[in-house]
């Protein structure tokens, strides 16, 4: 279901779809707070349900895995008809960790390929309590 | 000037290869902290100097505009090769306002083309407190 916002023209999208666009993409952008300060990090992802998974190191990722709020942004830019989409999924980080040995060894199954070196060994999902979207049509 | 992180291989980026690549861009995320939740939201962009400027209406982007902590991602990302580079200010967000005349009129005529609707009225300038940026070769 879409809803036109009459100010902006924008869409507003519903969950079922915004699930279905971020199940297109493997890179998006996760937002943390870091003491007190807000830090945008791209990393790729696969979708494990409606949670979003990615893996990581140590470090500001999996220190926002902590049962924390975080919010993770996909979009898709069309420049050259200046149309595009933008998903934002608001929810909680948590490190999904080898004792949970079923959903480890599923989401260890998902294609996420990191791009940088480093083993990468930890996974963390979030889990969604508000997922939104705006789509803008040339 | 351009340093190697041994463990990921990522390319660590000085300033000025950061300022020279946000110029080649248009659309970046703003990360801000709304309500103690961080939320990430793609804007349209241009810089002066070394501010990152945009337009807005009155929401959440203007709302984070008060001279507080924001962070704003920049990237180009090349899927086939696994390539890219990722460009994260970190800085004070403030409302460029009528009264100060000279720089109103001056960042009122950069290149800035939001792709919605609304009047968008209002100037925000990003002024970076720290750069910094990461690459990926392929």
């Amino acid at each position: 279901m879409v809803f036109i916002d009459e100010r902006t023209g924008l869409e507003l999208m519903d969950q079922i779809e915004c699930l279905r666009l971020l199940e297109t993409k493997e890179i998006g952008r996760l937002g943390v707070i870091v003491h007190g300060h807000p830090v945008v990090l791209p990393v790729n992802y696969a979708l494990d349900g409606d949670n979003v998974v990615f893996r990581t190191d140590p470090g500001t990722k999996l220190d926002a895995a902590q049962r924390s709020l975080v919010c993770f942004e996909v979009d898709e830019i069309d420049h050259e008809n200046h149309a595009g989409w933008s998903v934002l999924v608001h929810g909680i980080a948590e490190e999904v960790a080898a004792p949970d040995r079923g959903r480890f060894e599923r989401l260890g199954r998902l294609p996420i390929d990191p791009w940088t070196g480093g083993e990468k060994a930890h996974l963390v999902r979030i889990i969604p309590r508000v997922i939104t979207g705006r789509r803008i049509r040339s």
